[in-house]
């Protein structure tokens, strides 16, 4: 509930044609790309969409002296339920902060507005030989804003890193309606604790972010594909493990287990043959043609001491499109495989990736369900999906079962419950399991001292 | 004062032979390699060794409840004051944490203690085939703890980065004696606020490092040293800006200026060309001798556009070890040009480099200064170096002001105050200037959530 007289000030400072009231329109800023069921209970009382950082301060203040939940939101690509307004009040829709506001070819940097699309930052710098590396799977539609608060990743980590790797500096206002401004261009920073890295990824919880800093790096010239299968997920584990420590270091790293290959052969009518294990699809980059010969070379000889079954470098954009649309194809066709699918995200040390991976294949002996394994193996990041019908009796309750059991996996090999979709709603009930209560603890003593009244995104990352 | 009693219980904690008390023998613990001048005020009540994170945990828990300063020391090697207890209160010498617990080969990471030195872990690394980037100037005596609790930078960050960009997790000893363990070996990891990165730079003013995850890279096969002689700096600058953008990045881009140059030329009776004004030392590294020749032509090429009067490309390892030495040499020839010298270690953006000097120039002569300037090019890291006698009458008056306007400089230019030696005690008075008044409010309310009776470090980094 929001007081009458409140709601007039908090449109009078978007306009009314910038505020959404009725529920029919703030309906549909109450889900996002998660799981989570759609809810009455998640629709926003207001949609405010802010013109400037100065019209978010003004929200903000207002939104501070009334104790009003205000949940920060770009396009809602999010997997785990960032963007869902949990506590109802104020969805801060970003979709007017949508400007690449310079690009600074000599220092290699650019700084944008928090809704601008992913894809229209790497474009634009794309024309000028610059290179923004970060590519959530949702990059055509996700906004920076939410890359950023998510600190997301993409198959290119193994390279070039996450968005966090690329953030120099933002303009965030805090809970109370100040403005502060954090880094900068200066590559070297040590003024001050790193407030960037905090409010990178703390999933609008401490501040909305309403500028961002980026840096960029040289776009590579040339760029190939490569596509591997192996009899088992070991052996593309190891040739994987001997081209990095050996200084082989490709752009991406994707892997596919038996359960996704088939679920692809099967939704796009592939002939694969049975002694297929594992499909590792691998990026490539350089300045010259030669030097993506030399890399294909390095990593043929690498795979054929690991008992490789086919190497296949594509000879043509169509052949590159063509083996990354197995790869891009996979969620669909793992989605097309059952009624119900629930898509997970950890990350465990790269070494421990065959070995989670057997992990998960006995929880799902143990649950009689399916799950595909695929992931960023240069980077550790696995997507198991638990393939299910929700229909049937006793399936949800196996399914989550199941999935504690998948996130146990991954912390006893030392790893974490997410790799770059975040905490949000759905996985705050694992939250003190992966850090304890001590380290939750600090967390909460941040939050605390940031947001003294809780209104920024309450509910998100614990419970 | 600490209570006889309390001492007791500290002095238990550790053993009585790990436990220093008497007046001289504290007062080893009471400067650093700043300019701060030594004083009675600095000398620590106690000085503890702990051996154990068990040992820094009851060390907190009692300096929680009785309010007792405490302030982290690994070797004194900063350049802020950051180790050095203003407060009194206990000096906690991390000397005896000095292990390197794991070297995980296979995840390419190091597990090490706060105690452990720099060149240890470079060299424990290097014998594995792994690099372990980051090289502070002091890094032959500096420990991990240091270089983590200030973010330390060094000459290879051009490439590489700083220490930062290689921490993946902490254990830390928070203000009330509870521990936490931060990040962790998946290299995804979204978990939770960034953590690891809030306390790397934190300055022991957040908590006790007592555990550090580093990540490791492949160490290049080759490397080599380039020295450039260039008529100015603006054309120094323009070199190393072509090179970065057109993806020939060199491990280390060190940067002199003329009056650097001649300071050296003098201190070695060196026969250095009137016309030059700027030298710029390169380290390029790669997989094999032709990658650097290919890159050493590059940069020849693109130096000849910008009028290098000089290139020398080592042709042997006794050539790279003369050109590093006189690059090494610098600050003691620096130092040696005057009876006095203040080092300051300004950030600011890479294309800003010839500008914060020529504003410097003007600064050395509006206050009759002579200002050397030389620093990570690269990385947009200056080091001015003014040059001083403070027997003159007024003269350290006329330094304090030019300093105050050298960092008026860099942040006039984008830059802040502190590239790679921290905020410390030395620059507490510039760090509103830098920040705002809303952004040190910022880190005073973190400051204050997880150190709520300020024992950690105090009067560091804000005043």
């Amino acid at each position: 509930m929001i007081e009458k007289e409140v709601k007039e000030k908090l449109r009078a400072v978007v306009g009314a044609e910038h505020c959404l009231e009725a529920t029919h329109e703030c309906f549909g800023y109450s889900y996002d790309s998660s799981f989570i069921p759609m809810s009455p209970q998640n629709i926003p009382t207001l949609v405010l969409r802010p013109g400037s950082t100065e019209d978010v301060a003004k929200i903000m203040t207002i939104a501070n002296e009334y104790d009003i939940p205000v949940t920060p939101r770009g396009t809602a690509s999010g997997r785990t339920g960032g963007s869902i307004p949990a506590a109802q009040g104020i969805s801060l829709a970003m979709d007017r902060l949508t400007n690449i506001l310079e690009l600074d070819e000599r220092n290699m940097m650019v700084t944008v507005e928090p809704g601008v699309r992913t894809i229209d930052v790497y474009n634009a710098c794309a024309e000028k030989g610059l290179f923004f590396p970060p590519d959530p799977a949702s990059w055509k539609y996700s906004t920076l804003g939410g890359n950023v608060g998510e600190n997301a990743g993409g198959m290119r980590a193994v390279k070039y890193g996450v968005t966090s790797n690329y953030v120099m500096g933002l303009e965030v206002v805090l809970a109370d309606g100040s403005v502060i401004n954090t880094g900068g261009k200066a590559i070297k920073n040590v003024t001050g604790y790193n407030l960037t890295q905090l409010f990178t990824g703390s999933e609008g919880t401490l501040g909305v972010i309403t500028k961002i800093l980026l840096r960029l790096i040289p776009m590579p010239k040339k760029r190939n594909t490569l596509q591997l299968m192996f009899p088992s997920l070991d052996n593309a584990c190891n040739t994987i493990h001997s081209m990095l420590s050996s200084g082989v270091v490709p752009a991406a790293a994707e892997l596919m287990d038996k359960i996704s290959i088939q679920a692809v052969a099967k939704h796009r009518h592939l002939d694969i043959k049975a002694e297929i294990g594992a499909c590792v699809v691998l990026e490539i980059d350089g300045e010259t043609d030669a030097d993506l010969d030399k890399q294909a070379c390095q990593i043929k000889a690498i795979a054929q001491k690991h008992e490789v079954l086919e190497v296949r470098v594509a000879a043509s954009q169509e052949e590159v499109d063509d083996i990354w649309s197995i790869r891009r194809g996979l969620s669909s066709a793992i989605g097309a495989a059952a009624p119900n699918r629930f898509g997970e995200d950890i990350s465990v040390p790269r070494d421990a990736f065959p070995e989670v991976v057997r992990l998960i294949r006995q929880i799902g002996e143990k649950y009689n369900l399916t799950i595909a394994v695929y992931g960023h193996a240069g980077d550790g990041n696995v997507h198991p999906s638990v393939l299910c019908d929700l229909a049937k009796e006793g399936e949800e309750e196996r399914v989550h079962q199941a999935i504690n059991e998948i996130f146990d996996a991954a912390l006893s090999v030392g790893g974490t419950l997410s790799g770059e979709h975040g905490i949000g709603l759905t996985k705050r009930p694992y939250l003190k399991k992966a850090l304890g209560e001590a380290g939750v603890n600090t967390l909460k003593l941040v939050k605390q001292a940031l947001d003294p009244k809780g209104i920024l995104n309450p509910g998100k990352i614990w419970e």
